[in-house]
C-alpha cells in the first residue's frame, strides 16, 4: 500500500456561513475514497465560532478559556491545560488567535464529529463523492516538545484500528493492538499544510479499504476520564 | 508539496549482528533525500538488545521494566508508565514482546539517535545515498485512546520545525510555533507499515528541503523534566 499526501491549493479564504461542501466539491481535486483532512480553523470560521476580543489586550481571550473548559488540569503563568466541554485535553481550550483577524478568537467547533459528518454527507449527496473526513487541530503533548496535529472529529473512517487477536509477523498475538488511525492521518496531512502557507485541507489517497467505516472521535478516541492516569 | 509514503517490501527477517546498512543500501528502493522511517524493533534486533525471559511467565519482563527506568510516573495493575534511562516516558519502558521469538524481550536501543546517525553515515559512505533517518516506536498517550508511532531517534533531519517569527497566512505572527516534525513523519510512516505485516521500514519521499538538517530526538524533542507539567 502506497499513500499520497496532497495539499489542496487555491481554496478561497473562508468566511462565516461559507459553503464548504461546495468549495470542496467544486475544487476538482477530490476522488472517491480520498480521506480529506480539514483544519479546525476553517470549520470554526464557516460555522461562525468566532468571538470578538479586545485587540489591544493579549489576555482578553482568557475568560473564554475558562468558559469553554469543564476541568482545569494545570496552570503555569498564562498557560492553562484543561479539559474542554467537548472532552479534549489541550492548551487554552483550543482557542486560536492565529489565522483569524485581529480582535477575533476562534473557538473549537461545537461538535467536530457532526461537522465532519455533514461535510461527508454533503459531498456524497451533492457530488456523489464517497470520502472520509477528519477535522484536525494542533495540540501539544506532555513529555515531548513541539506540537502535532490530531483528530478532533471524523466521519466515514474508523478512529481506532483494533488489531486484537491478529497475529504478528511471527504468528504470535500482537501486543500493540489499537492504532489511533485518525490521529496518524491528521499528523501525516499536517506535513503538507505548512502552518504559514494557509493550506486548510489535504488529501490522503490510497488508504486501506479497511480504514473506512463507522465511529467518531468523541465516542471512540477520547479516553474515559476514569480510565485516565493523568487527569 | 506532495508527499509519498512507501513501504519497503521484501526485507529479510532481521537477526542480531545483521548489517542493516547493506540490507537497505542493496534493496534498490531508496533515492537521495528520502526520509527512512525504521521501526525500533529491527534496530534493537540488529544491535542485539534482546534479553531472555521465562516463556511461561507472562510477567517475567517486569523486572526489566524497573531496571530500564529512572522514574516511575504511574502504576495500574501490571501497567507501569515510567521515564526510561533514555529519557522517554512510555509504558513498560518500551520493552516489547511482539514480533520477537517466544522467550525473548526486545529492549530499546541504547542510543537511538546514534543508531540513526550510524545508518545515515553508512548509507552515505558506502552507497552515496544522502538520506534522513528516523527510528520510530509505538507509544500511548494520556487523554486519548490508541497508540501512535513517534520518533525515538533521528539523524539528518530537524526534529522540531521552529516557525517563531514567521507570519501566518494573514500576516500576523503565528501562535503555533514548534511542529514536532519527526513525530508526524513517524506517524505517517506507520500508516503503511501495518502492525501485522512486518514492514519494518518505510520511505517518506518529497519532503521539504528545509526539513533536512541537524539535531537529535534526545536533545531537541524530549521535554526537560523541569519544564514538564505532567511528571
Amino acid at each position: 500500500m502506497n499513500l499520497e499526501i496532497l495539499p489542496i491549493h487555491g481554496l478561497p479564504k473562508i468566511q462565516p456561513e461559507d459553503d464548504l461542501i461546495a468549495m470542496l466539491g467544486d475544487c476538482g481535486e477530490i476522488q472517491p475514497f480520498d480521506i480529506l483532512v480539514v483544519t479546525q480553523k476553517i470549520i470554526s470560521k464557516a460555522e461562525n465560532q468566532l468571538v470578538e476580543i479586545d485587540p489591544n489586550d493579549p489576555l482578553s481571550h482568557k475568560p473564554l478559556v475558562e468558559r469553554e473548559s469543564v476541568r482545569i488540569l494545570r496552570r503555569r503563568g498564562e498557560l492553562i491545560i484543561s479539559e474542554t466541554k467537548h472532552g479534549f485535553v489541550c492548551a487554552n481550550a483550543g482557542i486560536d488567535l492565529s489565522n483569524v483577524e485581529k480582535g477575533q478568537a476562534a473557538l473549537l467547533p461545537e461538535d467536530s464529529d457532526r461537522s465532519a459528518q455533514r461535510l461527508r454527507d454533503g459531498l456524497k449527496g451533492r457530488y456523489g463523492l464517497e470520502v472520509a473526513i477528519i477535522i484536525s487541530d494542533t495540540f501539544g503533548r506532555p513529555w515531548r516538545r513541539g506540537l502535532t496535529d490530531v483528530a478532533i472529529g471524523s466521519a466515514g473512517i474508523t478512529p481506532i484500528l483494533d488489531l486484537r487477536g491478529e497475529p504478528d509477523a511471527l504468528g504470535r498475538e500482537m501486543q500493540v493492538t489499537e492504532v489511533a488511525l485518525v490521529d496518524e492521518l491528521a499528523s501525516a496531512a499536517e506535513l503538507v499544510m505548512g502552518k504559514s502557507e494557509g493550506i486548510p485541507v489535504a488529501i490522503v489517497r490510497g488508504g486501506d479499504p479497511n480504514w473506512f467505516g463507522e465511529g467518531s472521535v468523541r465516542k471512540d478516541l477520547l479516553r474515559d476520564p476514569k480510565d485516565d492516569l493523568f487527569r
